[in-house]
């Protein structure tokens, strides 16, 4: 512990200057690799002990496989699962091969139940089975009845482990009924007693701090927080991370289809799965799989990116299809085909812009049925603005570079059209997406530059085909 | 409480196939608008007493500023200031301008410190005096050292009001302790205590589950946990959020320059700022500013957007003058001009997928000294197979399209050129920006996308004048 308090305090020197807490100094993964080439498995568990389990598995998915065989090889003894819980699927199955059974074995054994079901619902089914295998029956029941909800649920999500109280109880109760239970039917982190009437209905929170401030005899009703939300356990995980951002929930009551309480989700958890949906928006947006990560094999990342660029591929001979309706006016005058690319950037990136907000305002539930249009409007208003401004800009450079006024107000117009038509389906394309239940994120990117390219170039060319010839 | 539940068992229609968390209603909103509109009190609060401050601040969000300012004079009574600190900046300064003074001043004295310091780092000078006048000397004085602080640093999030143990005492001295202090010396919310040495330094944190669950005679030095982090007052916010995503952390210490303890972070802050920093990422990889909100006026919105756009023009503007280099290619072949957009988007889409993962990679510390050669290779290598991979279907689609081979050659080749330079410089753009202090998510796109246009129309044109003139 002393090692990460000075770590804290004092941070590897590649980073110092930013001040920023982070264990995994370049030095030590050398050190570390350096152990492991020589062989010296005490040297390496000295350098490694002081880890954090995120960090070693961060490690393992920096460095190259056969080093991570090699390093698990000589580590295994140590080897902790909850290293396991935090690496990328993308090489879990990989290092769980690797594993001796009885290592595997010992480490799941030490886990809590939702970190077994984190770990194993993405596991091919006979390393599923020799994880169960390892299981003590009760916990292997408790994991199993997990893995009945649907992926990416509350169900899936909650630690079944609750401590509970009915209505009618006070302090001194709740407090010896606590002393009373086993360490092990208690999760390992909990923050409120839930209350639940006889039908085992959740009706409220009690936080600890409150409890253990209050007189034995004071009735466990006077002692509720003010917000309590009950996730029902086929809840989505984006709306239970969303509900715990959105009301600032420390714990929440998860309740099968009867309204039962049956396990709980603690905040550590949501925030963990509130980090995984950005991420996924994030890479979404720019057409890559949302599981995507640093450690995917050369052949994983291919087969992840090329779909995107095959529609991408679709809507760029479009566009060219619009120049090609244009060949004449081009063959003319030459100019045209060096300025029309500006056009066709200018709104795909003003595009991008408005369809970025409004993705996230979807996701984030600030975009609705109330305030849609003011917010289409807005978008239109400022691509008129954005798009006058370059028109200007745009009809300058034309009349300069080319000499010709008329080429200059041709970019000009087509400018102003296009910045409009990008705020337009910037907006409405995620919203009709989002309306028909399509992701936003994952498919606007490429309607909204299509639009953006056929509108620009067709407004160029077409304004220059008529005006200039 | 009772209505929170019903509504998310049996969420509002429009919502309900999804199955959401989501109070908000269409109908509810308009219900509330309109009993804004015919001025009825009691209406708009009994249909606003069940929505939680957070909700409220949405609604205030996505509604008219005329509506806006009708509902806060005709609920006053009941504004609660938690609604102020939900509040989007942009309209924060708004509603607080409209509030009566008395009102505000109320609604800030019922707020916790950490909360005030969050409400009024933002707020204009003028505003901000109004507020900290309305507090309590006390609470005044906590707010303004928490304002001495830098802005987005440990110091500004951390609530001041810690409960802390000497290393000596056992867990029924620090249960006295905890019921010997008065309601308000202890935060609203708090899950461990921590136990310092006799110079204030942290070293340890006991979980309120484990400290009651113990006999009084147990020294709290045996329940110490596991995982314990300090955070110092200056540290970023961002590597706050780091640490309690990376570690799993509930709460940590925060300490002065001297590492004595000054305050406590807990993990619903570290979500918020996780959440904030993802959302500014994303906007800035969409080139719009980091702090843009659905609620910006025209204007807000077309300052946040313009300057990105200037720099896509002035990128655009360098790859027209590529394209002008071959005027005279062009106007020989005009199938040029039609195929020549289909290079450099592809290669800016490619390129902008690398860039988003390295992006990412960099933000979550993925990508470090110790990979990042074999990652940039990784990306050399999807390029080129993905490369490849298009090099053929245009090939074939330039040959039956303009019936000409070397045509479909001269593409092919530049598609494969321009593919590599992509996931080249969408991961080494990000990696050197870093290196020196900007920060890639806002600065890549711009950078990668003038290198793929650049280099697709050089390639495609420059191949094309050698092989077809």
């Amino acid at each position: 512990m002393a090692d990460q308090i000075e770590e804290l305090d004092v941070p590897p020197e590649e980073d110092a200057e930013e001040g920023e807490v982070y264990e995994l100094g370049r030095r030590q993964v050398d050190g570390i690799l350096y152990a492991v080439e020589i062989d010296d498995r005490d040297k390496l568990t000295e350098l490694m002990d002081p880890l954090h389990a995120a960090d070693i598995a961060d490690l393992l998915e920096q460095i190259t496989p056969y080093d991570r065989a090699h390093l698990i090889r000589l580590y295994d003894r140590e080897f902790d699962g909850e290293i396991l819980s935090e690496l990328d699927e993308s090489i879990r199955e990989e290092v769980i091969g690797v594993l001796k059974p009885q290592v595997l074995a010992q480490a799941v054994r030490d886990m809590d139940s939702d970190d077994v079901v984190d770990l194993v619902e993405d596991l091919e089914d006979h390393q599923q089975e020799a994880i169960l295998d390892a299981l003590e029956d009760a916990d292997r029941a408790a994991v199993e009845q997990s893995l009945a909800w649907p992926e990416y649920s509350a169900g899936r999500l909650m630690q079944r482990e609750v401590v509970m109280a009915p209505e009618h109880w006070n302090v001194g109760q709740a407090i010896d009924h606590l002393r009373g239970t086993p360490e092990d039917a208690l999760p390992a982190q909990f923050y409120h007693i839930v209350m639940v009437d006889p039908r085992l209905h959740p009706v409220g929170n009690i936080t600890l701090g409150k409890l253990m401030r209050s007189r034995r005899e004071v009735p466990l009703s006077d002692l509720l927080e003010e917000t309590f939300q009950i996730m029902p356990a086929t809840l989505d995980e984006g709306d239970v991370a969303y509900a715990f951002n959105q009301y600032h929930l420390i714990s929440a009551p998860v309740v099968d289809a009867e309204g039962r309480l049956i396990g709980v989700i603690t905040i550590d958890d949501a925030m963990v799965v509130l980090d995984e949906e950005h991420e996924e928006d994030i890479l979404r947006l720019a057409g890559v799989d949302g599981e995507s990560t640093l450690s995917d094999s050369i052949r994983a990342t291919t087969r992840r990116r090329l779909p995107w660029l095959a529609v991408n591929l679709v809507t760029a001979i479009a566009a060219s299809l619009v120049i090609a309706q244009f060949e004449l006016a081009i063959a003319q005058i030459v100019a045209l085909a060096v300025l029309m690319p500006i056009v066709a950037s200018m709104g795909g990136n003003a595009g991008t812009q408005s369809l970025t907000v409004a993705v996230r305002a979807i996701a984030t539930k600030d975009l609705t049925g109330s305030n849609v249009w003011r917010v289409i409007r807005r978008e239109c208003a400022v691509g008129l603005i954005n798009g006058l401004v370059f028109a200007v800009v745009m009809g300058i450079v034309g009349v300069i570079w080319f000499g010709s006024p008329a080429l200059g107000y041709v970019i000009a117009v087509a400018m102003v059209i296009n910045m409009v038509v990008a705020g337009l389906a910037g907006t409405g394309i995620p919203i009709v997406l989002e309306r028909i239940g399509v992701d936003p994120a994952l498919a606007s990117g490429a309607f909204v530059t299509t639009v953006t390219d056929i509108v620009g170039f067709f407004a160029f060319l077409g304004l220059a085909a008529l005006v200039l010839l």
